[in-house]
């Protein structure tokens, strides 16, 4: 399956840029909340080290996961669909193809 | 001024362990309100990784400190008095000689 050199159109750019802003902007918004919940639960040092060490996990797997790059970017939404930050329904409007391999992606 | 080989005396290494760990509460006391009220006030994801900027500098700093060493106690007690973590009247009951580099050493 030929992923990395697929052609993206006008209209699919611009699904794609609107899609993926808006699955950052969930998963910033989740984690936000748990770090809330987290930082207000601190009884003892150790949880404050572990919030630190959560921020520390997290914000790595963040800048790692949202690079947009055409050449990844069905990798990239197969990731988002498979942890729930998008569904395939907000990428239509994308190829039948891309589609097909974004779903195949986020069941493997 | 000779600070790093000084004797303690059985005395003033309880006195010296004992405020010590009550330093070192009321500095991560303090630190995990700052830290509850930074989550708190958290309203986009540059504050949330201002936290975990602050959260990695702040572990760095107390994992630093707080070395519980006869030879530099006398440095890490002036830090701590400079900081404003402890005060001199709590270190009462070590020797003169110790009391007065402490205060020498925090006022530089």
């Amino acid at each position: 399956m030929q992923v990395s050199n697929a052609e993206w159109s006008q209209t699919e750019q611009e699904i794609a840029e609107e899609v993926f802003k808006r699955a950052y902007e969930r998963e910033i918004n989740a984690l936000i909340q748990t770090v809330c919940e987290k930082a207000n639960s601190i009884a003892q040092p150790d949880d404050m080290w572990s919030l630190h060490d959560f921020l520390s996990a997290r914000r790595h797997d963040v800048d790692g996961k949202y690079e947009y790059a055409y050449s990844s970017l069905l990798f990239v939404f197969a990731k988002l669909l498979k942890e729930g930050w998008l569904n395939l329904d907000e990428l239509n409007g994308l190829s039948k193809d891309k589609l097909a391999k974004i779903a195949a992606l986020a069941r493997m």
